[in-house]
């Protein structure tokens, strides 16, 4: 780009009072990829499976690095294959680090077959897993149509995912930007959010700045859910006016660089009685003890635990219906879940939400949500948006 | 809402200079899901499946109307059930017709599990299909774990996607306002598209239009391919700036009350070069073939053939790298496929695109798609936008 072009660029931002735009699109090192790939054979190696065919996309994206939506990564002891077709040559050549890129002719199964065959004599007695939380029943059968004989297919568990739990140093770069811009998304919507405003309208608002700020996209639908709405866990914004006086809860989420954010925070709108206020803190409270108890060493069960007791305390356990929170990466929902009895151990480096919430129906909602990175000590809240209670 | 509110709400969104926005949310008739389920049941009475489980979401939504992301409906020769979570409780009460809801305690799967036990003696030697394009391999391991011994589980083909390629009235209507929307979305486009604006620009423009005037989102990540990226497929809006000459390929698409538009227009920057309108106008002599010959009877493949004929004539064929088109309703690739030697048989009623394209890599691409219902004695082409060539 000329100096003049990029002096009318910026012009042209500056004219139309757009965010800066965040960091541009991210390459990760080929290292990253290898390391990955490495621990995963090493992985294989303890197993019953000689090699393992990924078909989950956000698993393909983070061993090798593609972004498109058509793909198989067969990754063996020795070498990687990637199978794309020819809609994404260019964009599999640039992208796809430490695997050897084929274009599939006919699909990408019969290219995956075809290279088998070749192998054939290698791979007498050979395992193949495969994704089987992700398989569905018709491509298990079109994959056994072009899988030479001595090649056996068998149902792996979700190996990779368990590999993404605790993110590297990339990936948590990645993830504090997303977080960031995610956070300043919700200052967009604080400065338009009033009563008569539909919810959808504050919706559009903070979606338009992520995709200004160059965010991929929002990572789920905006919940933008005012009044009896933000009874509803999952209110997605409605057409419906932001009435004078209630809560309003608002969950929310970018993706930036392929990396997901969600954030909550509940705000009054109007004058304040007096058991909203308490309900809120009593939320806050609850949120504030589920992140003191993030610790490595720790199951997930017991930061659910934290948040619950509290509320209980408040008497306001039962209006705790969900769970606490989710692992986030690649994906808006990963593992672990962060639940009732669930035994996932913590380690550094997992990324998760911390988002206890209380519902009354038809009267009002509230729900508090930071995403959280645990580290050796204990954990970091990412989110930097303030909690304190909030009437607009 | 209050007149006065409602004024404030008008004045703020003049203020804003907002699109108008669309129609309000939509509910079907009941009677619309009833139809459905018993065109459903008829087929199923000729088939070795007693009852069908679905479990895709866009074929729920089509048969008993539920929007959320979780759930499961069992279509009996009698009744149907449909099964969700405590998240979407008052959600599936208000919209779920045609079917008895049950809010799962444990998850769906227990829940239907639960059901079928209960059902036991009425059907023994029963046999229950499965929708296998869409159910993963681990699901069907925990929906066998819960089957009562006596029904037996197989795997179905995709039957309800077949009953969704024609599209009924109520249908019809939806997916021309979801076309109309997307129409005006890219005259918003084209005010601010011109050498300098970031692809990604352009395409957030499009976007917020789409969302203030009533958009569930968009159909796809929207493509706003410029200069030597208009020669990708699949160019999703990037950050670069739009150059000074060249082809920019706009494809996008709004999903309004979930049904799907999809449309491509490819505009010139700067002045013209001769080649470039002759690429063109090839392009949209392609299009027009195919339009013209689509009707009721013809084979899908006719179609493609009728575009890559004209293609071929101008010498670019081999340039026409993909398929002419595809299905769009709920989903925004559905049934049929319009590729080379597909043998689908079109009916009044399906709704498909027809996009053919030319790729020159490194240099240019053009594609020109509209979105044509089939109707008794041809087709209408639903895209309302001008494919004169454009430059600006």
């Amino acid at each position: 780009m000329s100096d003049e072009s990029a002096l009318a660029v910026l012009r042209c931002l500056a004219r139309r009072r757009l965010l800066t735009p965040h960091c541009p699109p991210v390459t990760l090192p080929a290292m990253d990829f290898r390391v990955r790939q490495q621990k995963l054979r090493e992985h294989l190696a303890t197993t019953r499976f000689d090699a393992l065919l990924v078909s989950h996309l956000p698993n393909i994206r983070y061993l090798c690095g593609f972004t498109g939506s058509a793909g198989l990564l067969l990754v063996q002891q020795q070498t990687s294959v990637f199978f794309t077709d020819v809609r994404y040559d260019t964009q599999a050549h640039e992208e796809v680090k430490a695997a050897k890129v084929v274009i599939a002719r006919k699909s990408n199964f019969s290219a995956l077959g075809e290279l088998l065959s070749k192998q054939r004599k290698r791979h007498r007695g050979w395992t193949l897993g495969i994704e089987s939380d992700h398989f569905t029943i018709s491509d298990r059968k079109r994959l056994a149509v072009v899988t030479p004989s001595g090649t056996r297919l068998k149902d792996a568990p979700s190996l990779v995912e368990r590999f993404r739990m605790a993110k590297d140093e990339n990936e948590l770069g990645l993830l504090r930007n997303a977080v960031e811009l995610g956070a300043e998304i919700f200052e967009r919507g604080l400065q338009v959010l009033r009563p008569g405003i539909k919810e959808v309208e504050v919706a559009a608002e903070m979606e338009v700045a992520a995709r200004r700020a160059g965010a991929d996209g929002m990572s789920f639908d905006t919940i933008i859910a005012a009044g009896p709405r933000s009874a509803f866990p999952h209110g997605r914004a409605s057409t419906q006016p932001i009435p004078a006086g209630g809560f309003v809860v608002c969950d929310f989420g970018v993706i930036l660089s392929g990396y997901c954010s969600d954030q909550t925070r509940t705000v009054w709108v109007g004058s304040v009685p007096q058991d909203a206020q308490r309900t809120y803190e009593a939320v806050r409270a609850a949120q504030q003890a589920a992140i003191e108890a993030v610790r490595p060493g720790i199951a997930v069960g017991e930061i659910d635990a934290a948040a619950r007791k509290v509320l209980k305390k408040s008497g306001l356990g039962r209006y705790f219906t969900h769970s606490t929170g989710h692992g986030v990466g690649l994906e808006i929902h990963e593992s672990p879940r962060v639940a009732k009895g669930e035994r996932e151990i913590l380690q550094p480096g997992m990324v998760i939400t911390i988002e206890p919430g209380v519902y009354f129906p038809g009267k009002w909602g509230v729900r508090i949500e930071d995403m959280v990175v645990v580290t050796a000590g204990g954990c970091e809240v990412l989110t930097p948006t303030s909690k304190e209670f909030l009437a607009v």
